[in-house]
């Protein structure tokens, strides 16, 4: 299989647009924790492997986790400056080694403008991320902070696939908006509860199904 | 001009596109107050005139506003069932009396499908809906209640065109995601500080100039 065809729409291309992305198409890496994009435009980026996590900054500084992309997941807002009315930044960061295909954004933009199967890609994928973002919007303003937190850490052990969690406090309150002492009171609490045991820059879930409680609380 | 017309992708489709525009156009009255639509997908809405707002439920049943659609401005996600990817409903209200053109979902699918202008379009409008969202979001997360609760009031002073707002705190509250007693107790705050003066069903606004500083404080 061609690389190119890992984006879904390369199929419905003609001859010369599928041209045009096979000559143009990237391959990187990024190391664990390195900067992906920054506010900067690049492309439409493939993750074909490893995790990306994208978020926004306030004005103040605070970061918000919005979505994670993981393998076969594709980056939209890296190609912004080829989409017309978005009016915000977002950024990401590779939480594992990652390896991206690009398809630059005038490539990119040159195909929305050619292609309804790509335009039609793009309003999918942008209605996806929307629904995610809501979903942030409804978890920030309706769950407590606890049930929040609780989430965030049965979500870090799905990813890890262990119940020793190797995540800072200061990650976990980026994810959340907020900040790291409000981060590590609460899961000294939840030690209290039985719920972790804290050590050294691990957090281990000692009670998955006490911490699933917690996380349903509204 | 037709009424057709006022959809900007009209002029780009083809003769036989515009047509099943206009056999297919509807318009609708809705007095203040009324429920425009409540999740159902009736398709692509055009304000003629009046005042929607748009906002989402949380499953505790909280409102929070999302933005508000204007004189000339089209509401997407009454028509997301023609949408793919789209996992939320957003309910919209009548602010004002509003009148409506309707492309019913089916016709703006079709559309979808055939003509890049249409999907073009959807996509720039969901990039400015979703700008919008990640504005609230930013809100929400970064200003304290007390600013946003005076920005929300700046805001109604601009709409309404005069510093006694015709507005109930339940209301308000609705706007903020927010129960009616906390917006009780910050207005009531707020008239200490001589910033407003509360009577029954009307909030004047006194001093504009020091709401602006609440509603600038992060």
């Amino acid at each position: 299989m061609l690389k190119a065809e890992e984006f879904s729409f390369y199929k419905d291309l003609k001859e010369e647009e599928r041209r045009l992305v096979r000559d143009n198409l990237r391959e990187y890496t990024f190391s664990r924790g390195a900067q992906v994009y920054n506010g900067e435009c690049t492309g439409l980026l493939y993750v074909e492997s490893g995790r990306l996590r994208v978020y926004t900054l306030s004005e103040t500084g605070r970061e918000i986790t919005l979505y994670r992309i993981t393998e076969g997941g594709i980056c939209l807002f890296s190609a912004s400056c080829a989409l017309h009315g978005v009016n915000f930044d977002v950024f990401a960061v590779a939480e594992t080694q990652v390896r991206l295909l690009l398809i630059p954004a005038e490539i990119y933009k040159k195909l929305s403008e050619r292609s309804i199967a790509v335009s039609a890609f793009t309003n999918e994928l942008m209605a996806r991320r929307f629904s995610e973002v809501m979903w942030v919007l409804d978890e920030v303003l309706n769950k407590k902070f606890d049930a929040r937190l609780a989430s965030l850490l049965l979500k870090e052990e799905e990813y890890a696939g262990t119940a020793d969690l190797k995540v800072t406090h200061e990650q976990l309150a980026a994810h959340l908006g907020t900040v790291r002492e409000a981060v590590s009171r609460m899961l000294k609490y939840f030690e209290s509860e039985g719920l972790l045991e804290l050590s050294r820059g691990t957090i281990r879930i000692s009670d998955p199904e006490g911490l699933k409680e917690v996380a349903q609380k509204e």
